[in-house]
Parts: structure tokens; C-alpha cells; sequence
């Protein structure tokens, strides 16, 4: 059952020019003028780009005892919504936990995605098992990417000392590691210190790490990175401070990647000063949302290269759920929407005022991190060989997001009311049209498990590099006795 | 007559994998597994990539009555003995000249070419004449580049009124800027001081042009871009000074290229010390070599992205030329050899170090510089109906540089000793063979001008950011009189 | 006659104690406890610091046929009536004019002077006269600063040229280059345009001059210094972009100086976007004033060091002259009031908040540009034998600015409105009483010029370094014959 | 019994003057023309310039059941023959130790001492006594200065939380925190790899702790710091990138003070590829020497200002106890010399090559540490009733520095055959001959320990900032009740 999409205009990261593409097996076979099929998808008007890949998302995330909103079904749902094609998920051990026993509890997690997925792992605690079994996961599960989260004190975080560990493990096995970059000791005890003062609203989430506690852990997440001889990767780069942390790094040749938000790069603080504690809270998350320049300093970072990916952090909590935290904001769930908005709000206010090109939008929110998941040209290509994940976008759409037509099962949107103009007209997951228009024909369980090989590119030639540059023991004429 | 490159590898920039290339017509006309055709290149263990672009050479430059003594023959015949497939000459109008008289006269010099060739025209001067004929420049000869020279006081320099004027009418024409980037009028007032106190040997020409000479200059012209509203292009950039210039801009979304040189990567500033006079003066060029640290810098800039292209600003002088500055640093013609050495140093100094990876490798010799220069993917690409520009590289072939046995026309070469490993196997030029390992097979005249269109992706976002931040005129409730 | 200041706290750039400070013939004889005298001012409650000396004045300034409104007259009583007691007004000879010609005109305007003053010397053009005039202007005249205007195209404007033959013939005279740091051509070519747009309004002053061309001219200027081995101080400082110029020069070693205005700290561009002609008019001066981020970056860099002094520019207009300018801003006289508010304005926005120390306080209005001016100790000390220019403040006192009560001449103050706290008691000049809280005592004439020797401290160590670290010939074995 | 030094020149921080100066009962008395006394040392040809302070030294520090060589009798006799008239030793408590206990202890080891000195107190735990003994450490025991080391890894090493709640402890005291700044997990993680790896000669003490590691310690204290709203000193700041960090806290605004060694910023990193493992051994020391561009950083930290002080770290051990780390890096004992030679190399290295000024000199070796200890003027100023700690510094008096001829305890030292130019002829602690030339008069026992206040102003506008930007509670139109 082969399709063809007829009439549009191809856009990849580099390349721009009128062709029809044709997909036969959920993989895209011919790519060219004059293409027929069986099936006809009418792009005219229309960009046939790579379908976006989400490399953030926590999809029914455990969370003191229930689940955060979206799981795999909605939450994919509301991606083929946005255009997106692909996520990567957090699988999180509890601390002490065996990695693969977590990720046993993903897999089924996962099974009702309507897209194709992946799993970053997280390390969460150290000891030789976990040791061990890095080299399982990555070798026999596909995974090839760690997640280290420098905050979230007494739960999720790690130390210096397992870090560098982790970090130096993963370059024996050419893995990837990832960082949440705040320091979460300041945290912690900022936080004590605001809840005793008698701030206990969502707004003192956001006092309680400022950009200098994420730029701070960014910077030293990189120099472990750097000892270790490995690259990194860091999430929701949020803040200049961060951001320059980041580019200093790049400046003397660091293989270092920033992922910033499409709610960074969209909204800023003031929503933490909102009279109604609701609308507060919902703006939860890690890093907070920060002030104009912070923006500025991300949209520059797309345009110039030293940030790579735009991510979501997709992490949906219902009101409800945020009403935890009334009277103690360290316990609102902390998260948002976005996946559904992700490609639609980058592309207005990103490529729409000139600040990205086209190649540009599809570059960050999908091609650069399928390079640096080591799954492109599979994943982010339009190409032939390369699975049929595609969006047809027609610029000329237009919507106001709301919460009221949504596809994520929250009740709110933090892009409420915002007008979007570039949506998505088709968007197909390995072949299968899973949305028209505002049709939505996503098929639960379509979605499968992408597998990634270690040691990509960048991490080979880092080695060689390293090797290199090693310390060497110098040759002595003579060593006297010890003093001792 | 269908030719077949098989059993190799292609690398592009952002892709390696097995599969064989058909060529039929001068165009890639297949790529997959298993193809035949009428000629068969064995590239088993080779790399197949898009050709060098070598964006800076002076082929036959005019130079005090005589000319540089590599022309468009065995300038290109160099070129392709190394992996470089297209050449970009400078066309140069004497200051007051048309530039289409100009133009005139680079193409007959170009008929000779082995290889496809474009140009960038110069602004050397600026009146309405020169304003109109950029036009027809850009709509009617494809060409979308001009130069401005801030150095050469008193011959090719133009001051910041003429490059404000001329960048303004880029941006309005849809072509990109490029400048030679040191201050004349510095420079001229040190040569002259340093000559006055008797320093007049090729180590002066170092010291007439410090880093910080050229990094003001950058700085200045990235100003004028800004303000024009256009991209940058900034050739040869040698050092940390200039580099950090084109950084800062970078970070605040300003659209700004930097070029380095194979030279300033991989040579220092000791050259200018040496006991031997000639051994100096042939290592004279603007800039000159700096030190390593300058070197550390441009080699991060490439991995970072943050510099884009390696070029060579060819312009070769024979010894006896090179010799007219004895006794007067300032009469020392500019310019060293480079075009057969830039794939192989880059390669065996980038590559095998373990500082780039193989698709960075063609990034920056290849593919950036096509996207640039709005030729992609005709050129820079392993794509099918992509010209066949192709080199197929043997990564073990091995050899020590040496004018004994260049292609270059002249009596020296500055990388003279070193030894390279990784070397074309073959260069097909549009379809043809024209190296095959040490056998030159080059067909004089068979290279094309390559048009060039305007408006590139980045041109046209950049135009509609401007746009957005343009001033806007304050309506006001009342004016009051004038007090004169 | 000895006066006695009685019952203050002495507070110097680097001293914070106790102690009466008695003067005898215009200069302090006697610090410490318990000491008489046969006037008494009563100090208690107040500090006892130098006076305020600043830099950068334009006292009756020749301007269209006209004079700016403030003459040394009533300059000097409003800069007394604000603690000021000294300032520095800049002699500004026609291109082509005699040095000593024009130094003869302000000699004769600067005669009704309330304080001490002294000149600095532009450079307004070159010629032998005028590098022969510097050295006597250095020499018999006590002017060791030369200012240099890299703006106001065809009128004061110097080019690269010019300056560096100027920078360079400071460095012999042990003299100080200052730089009116903006790119003049690209500001008349901005001008123009936005004139030719029917963009003719007040706010247009601010487009011409965006902070990018303000960073441009400071980083031009500061290598054009480091190439002649001077340092450098830059005038009104206004923006981020300069800032950094600067910060990055010194932080390699470099020796330059940077000046912020007490507008530039408090006030920002918002102003120019008033409904009222005259309201925005009023606020035109150059650099134009910025944005809050720039206001920080300036902020810091007196908290930091990396910029040295404030002061005013004061050169005010009338609202009649300002008019010269409706429908043609680049007719509007460039310049604001502030000698009078300087100090007051500074200690309520910057001591009071906790971004100065009492004793940087000092040191930025006085003390600081007293040793750059090398008048240090005789200004900017409070120590026995230097001159009694002093100010005793009342932290205290409070006032609301308004032109209804202010000394200067024209009809308005660009802070009309701000509420200062901390104001002088008394103002001393030279031993005499000039300000007892709101009583004006000035005296006409009492003010005499401040010669200033050459050969500062760090131009000693400045010239010691380059001739360390200048171009060395290399010996060479043999010479070739020339090539011609 | 009165003193006169006459006949010289008075270099302080800011003055440059002929004058003698008059002591009496160890005090300053008078400084002018003219002074006569009962003895008179004789200046003439000499400057007189506030005795140096060195704010980093630990004499007879407890290690590995030893002591280093120098106790405060040898030490304080080398920095009195080098100019030096007080120092700073560091009080360390056993983790778990009380404060005050380890006082008692330092307290007794200092009675020997020859000048003056004080203590920092180091924080090497957390506890509530630890809390409480910090309020009488500062407020009866005149100690200011709370140290903390983030290296060494099981024995002082204290982590981000202890910091942080010591740090905000400092805060609430006006106390300073001074940090040691290497990431001590990454250095342990590191020697236990070049251990294992068979790097265990004194070379590999250097590469186990790269300019990188220190860098990022740093920025992490500034980070605490400016969360906490206190100041920070860093010590020992060896390198770029620990640099940068202070740099750009500062032009933030940021309270930041750093401290280079002049073992830093006069020798390298080749110190320690010596083929002879005594030569090696005996230059280790934390942080390890860098190379050439690390230097030249942190000189022109020194010239603008972003570092403040010269300091030694002199913690000397003899060659018998560097050899406790034959075969095993991580046993040599940690420190060099250099009391005796700090000032006369700063001066040759510095004053003589033109890098500082003289003012500078006197500022960087004694008047800013002075201020920033809060003990200006008592010490580190000629000003009548300061202590009179003077050095008579003989600019023509030359010598080569060795190991004969040196006051320090132990047998070689590390700048050894360098000849410097410019030492004391006098040194005078407290109005005592110490130093008269090669003649050592020093008395064990006069030196005293000078208490220090806490508050010093920067402290206070620090505090007055943060209160102004504290985080304010958002009031709330109505709160919802939990989700819970």
C-alpha cells in the first residue's frame, strides 16, 4: 500500500526544493518529481519536512504515588497533533534500583504509543551493578544515552563523585550522557529558607534557583564531561547563564550540546507573578521560566549553532495535581505541557520573524538530535531508505492553542490563547497518516521502540582526540629512596 | 558513457555509508548498493566525497606589472592532484574601474580552467556607476558575492563609508559581503615606522600586522553588516582576535562567517624567524601566521562551528617574485601556495588527530561553503542530480609534500617536509577523471563558471528580522515650532 | 584665616574615621581630633569628602552661531551647588586652527570660573602645526589629554589616520588620548537614511546610533592605543558594547579607562519615546541614552573597576536651541544638564541601594580621574597640603529635582522629578565657602586653571613594557639579490 | 626612642612622594620634610613603602604526624628579609575539632613569630557548635576570615551544603569566606587513575588536577557566595579559567577578590617534566604550575584589577619530606617556598618589565589585602598612626636568589638562580630594625596578633543590594485549596 505526497516543497535541514515523496512499508522509497501511489497526499502549498522528534518528555512520569497526566497514548497523540513523530522518554530508576529492571517498567509503559519512541536511562544512584549493567543497556538495549540530574536532592540526584563515574563509563561504552543542570544542594536549601520565611507560592519556585544555581552546574557538568573524555549533552538550557557556560566550552572545542525549551524561548517569569495561584502553578517546572534576555540568549544560541536541539520537557500535570503544592510550593509536580505546541509555536515566533530559516526549524527539532542520538538518516531525514516519519506543514494554517481542543489529557495549556500560524496538514508516523487537519487517526500500539548504536561519530573521533592528548610519565634519570 | 565509483564509502557532511555512485552526464545520477556502469573506479577502502571547494584562491593575479605565477591551468590542475574540484577566483577591478570591464577580463583568464570555477567581484571604490553594475553583477552574471579590502591602503582598501554603501546594497540585492579584514591605515603607518627604524626584512610584515590589527577589523565590518542589515563573510581568519569578534556576534543571532586558512591552522610565526631570508618571504601572506594559541583557537572554531569554511587564499609568487621585497618587507608579494595541500593537512592535522570527524571534514572544505554561496547541493553534495564533484579519498595513501613534486608552478612549498596520510585515490571533475593516485589526467578548459543565485534562506530571514526591529517613528501630540 | 570642619567623618577613595580637617590659604593644613580654627563649619552628621571633579564639560560651547546656555559661570555655580569642585572642559579648536589659538579662547571664557578647572585639547585635524603645538600645549600649557572625536563627521571628527599619528604622538609626550568613541560615517549614513524615511524626530537621534556603533569606535580606538603604546580613556561610556571593548582590553594587560555618565546610570531610552517634542528633545545628547541592561553592565563596571569615573558631559541647551532641531533631528543640539545632580544623583542610586561603597563614591567622582588627570594629590585628597576642594554631605538631606530651583541656565533638568537623598552642606573651593546647604556664596573669578603634568605612573610603565616586548630584527645569514 | 627614615621616596598604594617618616612607640608618627630622630635609617635612593602583607602562608602546619619545615620563627624571619612585615596563617581544625580549640593551638605555635600576623579560621566540618563558635571566633577572637577547601577529599574537603550554610553564616556575621578551589572529587577520582595507571612521579600531581577542575571550583564558590549575598575570596588563583570565573562574577557586580601566588605568575608547569624527581617533587604544590598564557592572565588581572592580591601559600617542606611520595604522587606533601622572595620577584618580574606601576606594587603585595582584611590603615598604608611595618626598598640592590644564603628552614628553593633586582634595605616591623640589608636583627616573639572587625563597607553595601533584590511574596487573589 504505497503513498505518495503530491505537490509540495521538501525541506530537510539543508536542503529546500519541489518534490513528491513516496512511501511504500513505512519507509520513504522514492523521492522525486511525478511520483504515484496508491494512496495521495495533497502537499501543495505545503513544506514536506522530517517529522519532529521531542528528545524530552516524561510520559506517565511516577510521581508521589499517581502518574503525571499524559502517557504514552496522549501524550504521542498530542505530538502527531504538533507534527511530532518521534519522543524520548526518561526511564528513572529508584535510587538502588537495577536499571534493567526499570526499564522493564517502561517497556510496558509504552506499548500504546502512536509513535515511535526511545528511552534515555537515568542514573539515579551508583554501585557496580548499575556499573554493570550500562553496558547491557547500551549494548544489548539500544540505549545509548544517560541521564544524570544534578537536583532534586534526596531523590533523583547524584554527586560529583557518581557523575564522574557515570560519565567516565560512558566513554568506555560510547554512550551520551545528559544532564539536568542545577545545583541541588542551593536548591534545597534555598528552598527551606523561603518556606520558613513564609513564601510558600509558586513564584518562590522560581526564587528558589535562579539562572546562576542551573548556570553553575551546566559549567560543571562540562568540566566532568571534559575529565571524562566524553561529550554532553545538556537539557532545558534555560538561561544565558548556562548558555554561556555551554559556548565557552564549544569555544575550546568541547563536544557540548544545549536543548533549550519551546516554553524558555516563548514565555518569560512574569507568569510566576500572576494573582491566580493556579495559572501559577501550572507554569511549574525545572528550570522556571526566565526574564526577556535569557530569551534573547536562546534564540541567538539556535541561530548560531551553540545550542542544538528545541525540546518540550512534555511532563503534563492537571490542575489537581499542581494543588499539591498549595501552601508549600516544593511540592507542586513540577512540569508543563508542550508537545502538541512544540513545532507550531517555534515556527511563529522562530521562523515566521526571520529569526530561523526553514532549514533551520527543521534542523533543531529534529535532524540535530537525530544525529546526535546516532538514529539519522533512520530518523530526521527525508531521504530514501529513511523511515516515513513526515510532516506536511502548511504555513498558511492557523489556530489559537486552548486547552478546550487539545489532544493532552490536562485541562489547561500554558500557550493558551496564543496565535499559531504553520501547522500541520499531514502528519504521517512511518507511513501511516496519523493526523489530517484536525482529524485525528492515530493508531494506540503503532509506535515502536527505536534502537541506537553506540559510539556515533563525534564520540569516536573525542576518544582519538583524548588518546592524544594524555598524560604521558616522564622518564626520570634517577628516583631517590622515599622519606619516609 | 556511465561511470560507476564502487565499493566505497560515501561521507558526506552529514552522512557515511556503504554505497556505490553513478555517474552519467557529468551529474550523480544513482546511489545504492551494487550499480554498474561503463567505467568502473574501485574505491574499496576509500572514502567517496563531495569535492573540495576552495572558496579564496588568486589565480594569475595581477601583481606590479607581472602576475602570480599558478593560473587557472595549473592553479585547478593543483586543485584537483588534492581533492578540490571547484575553485573561487576574486575578480578585481582596478579602484574607478567597471566591474564589468573587470569581469571581462577574469573570464578570458579563466578559459583554461581544469576545473568549475566562480568568482566574487570586488568593490575597490564606490560611485553610482559601481552601485548600478552591482546589479547586473548579481541578476545577470550569477554572481552574489563581493569583497571589500579594509587593508591595502592606497590600492584595494575602501574606507567604512564606501563598505557601509556597498554592504546596504547587498542586503537590498540579495548578495553577501566578504572582507579582507586588518586596518590599512594602521597597517600602513606601522610599515612605514618599522622600515624607517630599519626593520625591513619579511619578519617586519608580521610585525606591521599584529592579531589585534585584524580583530578591530572584523569587529568593524561586523558592525557595518549589522547595521546594513546582511550576513558576513570574513576571509582568512587567522586569529583569536578576529575569531572572538565573529564569536560574540554569533551569540547575539548576527549572521557572521569565518574562513580560515589551511596556512594559519597549521604553520606559526616561527616561519618569519627563520636564519633564511627566502625561506621567510615565501611564508608571507596578510595576515601573516600567528602563534599556537591562535592556532588552538581556529581549530575549536571549526569544531564549534563558529568558523565554516578552510580555505587557502592560493595566490602563488615564485621565489625570484617573492624577491623583489629585499630590502622592503612591503614590496614582498602576499600570498603562499595550498591548493593541492588543503584536504590532505586537514585531513592528517583534523581528521586523524581526532579533532574533527569525517563529515566536519567535509563540512568545512566542502559543503558549508556551497550553502553559502547558494550552489548547494549542484555542489558540495553526494546527491543524486548533484554535479559529479566527486573525490574518492584513500585514507591510507601516504605522502611527504614537496615542491619537487607539486602541481603548483612555483619553486617552493611552505608545507615543504611534512608528511600527509589520506589522499585522493581519485578526482572526477563534472563526470571526468581527472586524478587518478599520482597520474594527472586533467582536460585544460573543461571547467565551467558556476552561477550563483541570490537571496539564500539566510538572506531572506535575516531581511524579515530587520524588518521587525526597524525603527518605527514616534507619533507625537504636538510639535512645537522650530526655535531657529 | 583657617576654617575648621568640625564633627564629620572623613571619607576618602580608601579612608572612613573620624577627624576635624582644618584649611589654611585655600588648602588643608591639619587633620585629626579636637582642631580650631577661626571659621567653623559643623560637620556633624556629614562627611568630609574631596569635591567632585568632572572630567568631561562643554561650558559655553560655540554651536551654530550660538553658545551652549551654561558658561563657566554658571556651570561652575551649579557644579558647586551638586559638590562638585572642580571641572574639565574640553578646548576645541577648528579643523585647521592653531591649538594655541583656540586655547587662547577659553582661556578668556574660562576667567569667571566659580572653581577650579582645567582643558582638554582636541584634535580636531592634523597637520605639522598641530604635531608640533601638542608638544607645547604638554609642555608650557599643563595639558597632558587630548581628545579625539571619531564622530560628528565633517565637522570634529578625526580618521584612523589621524588618530593613530595623534595616539602616537601622546605616547611621546607622555600624554593621555581621549576618544568621543562612535562611527561617525556610519552614523551620518544612518542619519540620512532615516531623514530620507521622514524619520526626523528626536528618537531618530537614538536609531542612528545604536550601541553596536558606540562598541565598534571603542574597540577601534583601543587598538589604534595599544598600537601606539598609549592608554586610553574613553569618554561617556554608554552601552554593554563598549563596556565590553573595554573589559576585554584590560583584561589583557591593556590600560584603558572608561566613563560612564551619571545620565547614562539613571536614565534610558524610554525617554525619547515621550509624546512631547521638547521632552525628548531635551534628552539628546551622544551616545543617546540606553536600556536597562546597558545601565546595569554600567553599574558593574563601577563596582568592578573596569570603569573608572562619572561624569556629565554637561553642555545644556535651552528648549529654544533644542528647536533648532524640529523636523530635522540631526539639527538638535547634542547635550543635557546634570554638573548640578551628578553627586546627589549617584549617592541615592548608587550608595543608598548598596551598589557603592561611601568610598567608591569618592573614587568615581573624584579621586580616580584626579590620578588619571595626574592632579592626584592636590585634587581628589583629602590630606594635608592639598587643596581645599571639598564637599561636606549630609546624607540626610533630601530634595526633589526640579529646574525651578536648580543654578544652571536653562529651563529644564533632564531628572526633573527624582527625589535625592544626600546633598551637600557645605561646598568648599580652595578654602573658601562657595554652598551652605541651599545659600549659593560663589565668587565670580575665583576659579584658576589646574596645570597637569605629563608622564603619569602607568605611561612610565606602559612605554617600559612595549619597548620590552617591540619588533626585534632577525639576524639573517644571507640575503638574495633582489628580484627585480 | 624615635626613628626617622630619611631621605626617600613614600610609594603607597596611590602616592608617589619625597618625604621622611617619623616612628615613635612602633607608630607613624609624622611624614614630611625634614623629620629628625633619635636613629635614622638612611632612605636615600630608596623608596618607603608599606611592608609587605602575605595573606596565605601556613608555618609549622601539622602533616602526616609532622610539620612543614618553617615555623613561625623561620617563617617570619624569610618574609621579613624579603620585605614582608605580616602575614596570615591558616587555623585548621580537625573535621569534628571545635574552632576554638584549634585556635588554642595556633595561638600557641605563633608566640615565636618576628612580626606581626593573624589567622583564618578554616571550616572543615558543619555542625551547630561549629555555627556557634563562628559568631566568637568573629566577635571575640578579631578573625574576619572563614577559609574553606573543596579539595582534599577526606580531610577538609567540605561539600556545597556545608559551604553554602558556612558562606550564609559569613553573611549574617560580616565575615569573609575564602575558598581553595579544585573540584576535590574529580582530583580524587583522577590520582586513583594515574595511580593505577602506573603515573605516579610528581608530574602526574599536575595532571591530576588541570586548569579546567580548578576553573570550575571556582565559579561554584561564586555561585554559593552570590546566593548567600556575601563576598568571596578565592586563594591561589593559578589559571585562565579560575580567572574567567572571577571576571565575570565581577562585571556582574559580583564582591569577588582573587589571589595569585608569585610562584604562578613566575614559573611553569615544565617545572615538573624535570628529569630530576627532587627538582619536581619540590615544586608541588595545589594548584600545580600552569603555562605561559596562564600567567599572562593573571598579570593583567593584577594591572586591571579583576585580582587583588600577590600571596605565597608559603607552606615549605623539606626534601627529606617531598620524598614521603616516592612512588606515589598523592603522598608529597603539598607546598613550596617563597616569603622571602615574593616581593623582590613581583618587583623585578613586574615593576622592572613595566607590567605594574610601583602604587600598584605597594597595592597588590600589602594595601588591598589590608582592606579587604579590614585592617586599613593599621596596616598596609604610611599614613601618621599606622603601624610602622615599613620596608626601605633599595630598587638597585640585586642579588641571586638561592638556597645558601635563604632564612627558610628547608634545603632549596624553588626559584633558585633567578637574580632579581630591588630589595629592602630596611625592613621595620612595628618600629623595629628587623632587616637591615643582609644583617637579619629580628626579635622572636614581637610579632603580635592583630585582631580584624567584620563589616568592612563592602560587606554592608553587599548586604543593603541583596536586601533590595530579596525575593518578594506575590499576594494572591484567592488560593485554592490542596489537590491533596
Amino acid at each position: 500500500m504505497s503513498t505518495v505526497i503530491k505537490g509540495g516543497t521538501v525541506v530537510t535541514a539543508d536542503l529546500t526544493y519541489k518534490a513528491d515523496v513516496k512511501i511504500d512499508g513505512g519507509i520513504i522509497t522514492e523521492i522525486g518529481p511525478n511520483l504515484s501511489g496508491e494512496t495521495v497526499l495533497d502537499a501543495s502549498g505545503c513544506y514536506i519536512m522530517p517529522g519532529g522528534i521531542d528528545p524530552h518528555v516524561h510520559l506517565e512520569m511516577p510521581f508521589m504515588g499517581t502518574y503525571s497526566a499524559d502517557d504514552f497514548e496522549s501524550g504521542t497523540r498530542a505530538g502527531l497533533a504538533g507534527g511530532t513523530t518521534m519522543v524520548v522518554d526518561f526511564c528513572l530508576p529508584d535510587p538502588g534500583q537495577s536499571l534493567l529492571e526499570a526499564l522493564t517498567r517502561w517497556d510496558n509503559k509504552s506499548t500504546r504509543a502512536n509513535c515511535d519512541y526511545s528511552f534515555h536511562m537515568a542514573i539515579t544512584s551508583w554501585d557496580e551493578r548499575i556499573f554493570n549493567e550500562m553496558q547491557t543497556i547500551v549494548q544489548d538495549k539500544g540505549i545509548n544515552t544517560f541521564k544524570h540530574f544534578m537536583a532534586y536532592k534526596g531523590a533523583l540526584m547524584v554527586n560529583d563523585d557518581e557523575m564522574f563515574a557515570s560519565f567516565s563509563r560512558c566513554a568506555e561504552l560510547g554512550a551520551l550522557p545528559l544532564v539536568h543542570a542545577e545545583n541541588g544542594d542551593v536548591v534545597a536549601a534555598m528552598s527551606a529558607k523561603l518556606l520558613a520565611e513564609g513564601n510558600n507560592g509558586p513564584e518562590a519556585h522560581a526564587y528558589s534557583r535562579p539562572a546562576e544555581v542551573e548556570g553553575e552546574a551546566t559549567n560543571r557538568a562540562i568540566m566532568l564531561a571534559d575529565m571524562a573524555g566524553v561529550p554532553l549533552y545538556v537539557v532545558h538550557t534555560s538561561c544565558e547563564q548556562a548558555h554561556e557556560a555551554i559556548r565557552r566550552a564549544r569555544q575550546k572545542g568541547m563536544r557540548v550540546y544545549g536543548e533549550p525549551l519551546i516554553q524558555h524561548l516563548t514565555l518569560d517569569e512574569s507568569e510566576y507573578f500572576d494573582k491566580d495561584w493556579d495559572h501559577a502553578a501550572r507554569r511549574v517546572m525545572s528550570p522556571p521560566f526566565r526574564n526577556k534576555q535569557h530569551q534573547d540568549s536562546l534564540w541567538a544560541g539556535l541561530q548560531s549553532g551553540s545550542l542544538s536541539c528545541v525540546a518540550t520537557d512534555h511532563c503534563a500535570f492537571t490542575t489537581e495535581q499542581k494543588r499539591f503544592g498549595v501552601g508549600n510550593f516544593t511540592k507542586i509536580p513540577n512540569g508543563t505541557g508542550g508537545l502538541e505546541d512544540r513545532l507550531p509555536m517555534l515556527w511563529t515566533y522562530g521562523v515566521a520573524t526571520g529569526r530561523l530559516t526553514m532549514n533551520e526549524f527543521v534542523a533543531v527539532t529534529s535532524t540535530n538530535i537525530a544525529k546526535i542520538l546516532n538514529i539519522y538518516p533512520k530518523k530526521g531525514a527525508i531521504l530514501v531508505g529513511a523511515d516515513a516519519d513526515i510532516v506536511v506543514w502548511d504555513p498558511k494554517r492557523s489556530k489559537t492553542i486552548s486547552a478546550s481542543n487539545q489532544q493532552s489529557a490536562i485541562d489547561y495549556n500554558v500557550f493558551e490563547g496564543k496565535t499559531v500560524t504553520g501547522l500541520p496538514r499531514f502528519t504521517v508516523t512511518r507511513g501511516v497518516v496519523a493526523i489530517e487537519e484536525s482529524t485525528v487517526k492515530t493508531q494506540e500500539g503503532h509506535g515502536k521502540f527505536v534502537k541506537r548504536e553506540p559510539y556515533p561519530a563525534v564520540s569516536k573521533a573525542l576518544s582519538t582526540w583524548k588518546e592524544l592528548v594524555s598524560p604521558r610519565k616522564v622518564e626520570r634519570t634517577g628516583i631517590p629512596a622515599t622519606g619516609v
